[in-house]
């Protein structure tokens, strides 16, 4: 991605953070902000402050001028832009002027309005939003993963803003962030998602490591392992949705951590709402093989 | 306590509050911050930001001019304005001109001046002090857990205000807070310090529950029982203080949850930094006992 676009993008993403940060701010700690108000294309129940924050998601998209594929829980995948030909006219127009330019190539919002919902229904100050941009060529292969060009993940309660751009670094609040260099278990701390599988899946890992937690938001917790408040972090419901880590698994690798499943495998996840994995992330690659090795994966 | 009594006490709670955040605030997120600088009363490390919590919960009692004991992590116990002619003076006087008042009675500050240190230093929202306020007539037998008679709990990070007074209700932010209604597992989220010990204990617990937590601070997540945030939390590790849990405890029941250890029993604390226990609380009776049911104590 051209240097221009890349900082247009990024304007979008931080634009986007603002809004539905603001939207969804009168219905923080709200019992009504967990109204069921439908089903979500991912299959699971949409709630209120969920379908907020994505209708103010679409509706800074709808507002950049520029066609955009929008991949989210609750829509799925919608295209904007598209089919208004002002946009695509301007779209064209941008391409003449730069021939070299991305125009051939799409680009792709992969959002998660809202990570952490029960968090924010509850006001436990651990929810906010994930936006990751990819840019591909359409006709090769299936967008995915490793087309993700940067990631951004913003905690509403405490204003922390997590972002990683592919080759140029992980950055909290601007500041450049650099993953745990911490390699021993009995000195780590790590987050892990769990319920849902048998806890015993960690038994012998959680006799090694030092402290374990349990936030409640994906996207912030692996931007935790970035920053170093975790050395590592695991979910083993095999579950995780690819929306939820398009953001947060670039921010920690930028940031010099290492992301794979649980079977220690890179996550070759497709940028859709409907694919699931697992996922194993710590700081370094020593504490990484470590927790392999102690995991009992059955 | 006489209400005139009540009102100067809490107020000295307030200021304690906010003396103590302004004295870590610069810590917050900082390595050095996790600093061991000597060892605790109750033989645990005492790191830098735990001591300059501590310090400055010592300076608010001192500046009181009124005797009172003091029951904290690191210094352990502490009498302050006893041996101080001037305050014991101060005293008697306040007691002659109102001979109905508690003079007779002692005051302890049971003081966790940092609950939840390891977020602090790693900056997650969960940290904060616990202050419980007794009163008893020695002689009689030892302070306990039932002497409390003010219980607070300030999450730094978020400025939310727990607060109990006995017979009087629990209370965020001056708003009157009741404890969750829900009675089923299946819709139930739950704190649960597990780690240390195995995770099997919970392993049948865990696939009843809707969700779990571990967030790290004791004293907030059982203020999250008050509030309603969580609809029980449990520690089975039976090594947490008195100190962590006085003021919650009676949060939580003033709320009208449930609070025992994990063999359903009352708690019996005495008030110092030695004595351990487990914890069981819920937001009501029928979901307590549904947990009792459902644990596999080993």
């Amino acid at each position: 991605m051209e240097n221009a676009d890349l900082m247009f993008w990024r304007s979008i993403a931080v634009k986007m953070t603002e809004q539905v940060e603001k939207a969804v701010s009168p219905l923080i700690g709200k019992k009504e902000a967990g109204d069921i108000i439908k089903m979500g294309a991912d299959g699971t129940p949409s709630k209120l402050i969920d379908i907020v924050a994505e209708d103010e998601v679409i509706s800074v998209l709808e507002g950049t001028s520029r066609p955009v594929k929008l991949i989210s829980e609750e829509i799925g995948e919608l295209e904007i832009g598209t089919e208004n030909s002002d946009f695509s006219d301007e779209f064209d127009v941008s391409s003449e002027n730069s021939p070299e330019s991305t125009s051939a190539k799409k680009i792709i919002f992969v959002v998660d309005p809202l990570d952490g919902t029960s968090n924010a229904i509850k006001n436990i100050p651990i929810f906010g939003i994930s936006i990751a941009i990819a840019e591909y060529s359409p006709g090769k292969e299936l967008p995915c993963l490793n087309d993700v060009k940067m990631g951004f993940v913003k905690n509403f309660a405490t204003g922390d803003f997590y972002e990683g751009i592919r080759g140029q670094g992980a950055f909290l609040n601007g500041e450049k962030m650099i993953s745990s260099p911490q390699t021993e278990l009995n000195h780590s701390s790590m987050g892990a998602f769990i319920y849902g599988t048998k806890f015993s899946k960690i038994d012998n890992l959680s006799k090694q490591i030092r402290r374990i937690r349990i936030l409640g938001s994906v996207a912030i917790e692996l931007s935790y392992v970035a920053h170093g408040s975790y050395d590592a972090f695991l979910d083993l419901r095999g579950n995780l949705r690819i929306v939820d880590i398009a953001a947060s698994k670039l921010i920690v690798e930028e940031s010099g951590g290492v992301v794979t499943n649980q079977f220690g495998k890179a996550l070759s996840g497709i940028l859709n709402v409907k694919d699931r994995t697992s996922i194993i992330a710590a700081g370094n690659k020593e504490l990484h093989e470590k927790i392999m090795t102690h995991m009992e994966v059955i």
